[in-house]
């Protein structure tokens, strides 16, 4: 068996999520299915990927790793991909790796982007920026968002998974009026973690709630129905450290 | 009758250009048929466009003007198309003008963009980015670009119209590494010139011509045929001076 390391470009807007999912088109079997058909396996190949991303989230860095019984030459196989793949998957590279490579577990850090915009609309990244239609603050969202760093049981902010920890270290959440974007960083995020930060984050910038109640919030410990989480397609996987 | 400035986006993608067209979905027929659902017009009103976009091709910055019986307050009238428009287009503002504003013969200059990259392909810009599949050389690129600026009979880069001039004056065409872009201003350009302009300057980015090369086709007077149109997608119009 050879350990292949995928990096992964991907426009979410028409798949459900990366996660296989029985009759839905996911990015997990859109490229398993490119695998299968490159080295004509009887059944697709069973993925790892570091970000388990929603429906309608998108990547420009997510990484990948499968295992397969024939080698390749990465170049090669990453040429391959590209002829089979639809446009909306782009294999970026292909590397061989060792086997004590996983590209869940091996991960150190995951990197997120999420756009939003107050200004008009531009139609031609609406796929990929939430367009809100009041007026942001951006300086009183990046205040707030420093309220939401380090680490801290993050269950006001994820979505229930029956015996998941949402114990979590966020290193880095950025707001900046420049590229009108909110960055996020950390070792890993719990589900909706993400897009319930940001949901917070924007009550803040549109004046709607106070500088300190997303702090407020997550101190709480528990899911508050006051914070919205954010639109998917906002969203993208942006890297992976491992 | 009141005149009206619009100034428009829009996703070109899915639209046979700006131009109406029977049968075809067109910038102009949707944008038209717009205002007259808003004002309950019998007839779409015409409008006057300041850049008649090819199919395929994107604007952030289009300018029309449209004369109506019926005032309306242009913020009100802007909010109103918002609701009945499609989302690959937007009204980015709307504003009462005077009779002598006309969104084609009064604009001074027209600022086009092209972007390419010779990078992975991102699947969320690939409506708007030419993914070219060589290593391009940008500095060449600048180069051979600074060789067509200037008033120029642009006849080997205009697509023929009976009985149009092809004397054009092109104050800018830039090429920079940074953004993967080609920037091309001018009071107004040809049909094809443009994508003409930069199908030249791709083939010297990737080594296949010299330098010299597009002004010479340029001296020419005629169509080469080995000048290539650049696809539409990715060409932008992102500004009209007036």
């Amino acid at each position: 068996m050879v350990r292949f390391r995928l990096d992964i470009s991907y426009d979410g807007t028409d798949f459900s999520g990366w996660a296989e999912q029985p009759g839905r088109r996911t990015v997990a079997g859109t490229v398993a299915a490119a695998l299968a058909q490159v080295f004509s396996m009887p059944e697709p190949p069973r993925l790892v990927v570091a970000g388990r991303t929603d429906a309608g989230v998108h990547a420009t860095g997510q990484v990948a790793h499968v295992d397969l019984g024939a080698g390749a030459e990465p170049q090669e196989l990453g040429r391959r991909l590209t002829g089979v793949l639809p446009a909306d998957v782009v294999i970026r590279a292909v590397g061989v790796v060792g086997d004590d490579f996983d590209a869940r577990f091996s991960a150190q850090a995951r990197h997120y982007r999420y756009l939003v915009t107050d200004g008009p609309p531009d139609p031609l990244t609406r796929r990929s920026v939430l367009a809100w239609p009041r007026p942001l603050d951006a300086d009183l969202m990046d205040a707030a968002a420093k309220g939401l760093v380090g680490e801290h049981d993050f269950a006001a902010y994820c979505k229930r998974r029956e015996g998941a920890t949402t114990q979590r270290r966020l290193t880095r959440l950025d707001v900046t009026r420049s590229a009108s974007l909110v960055a996020a960083s950390g070792q890993a995020f719990c589900h909706n973690q993400v897009r319930s930060m940001v949901g917070a984050l924007l009550a803040v910038g549109d004046g709607r709630r106070p500088v300190d109640w997303p702090a407020e919030v997550l101190a709480g410990g528990v899911r508050d129905s006051a914070v919205t989480v954010a639109p998917a397609h906002g969203l993208t996987l942006i890297g992976v450290d491992y």
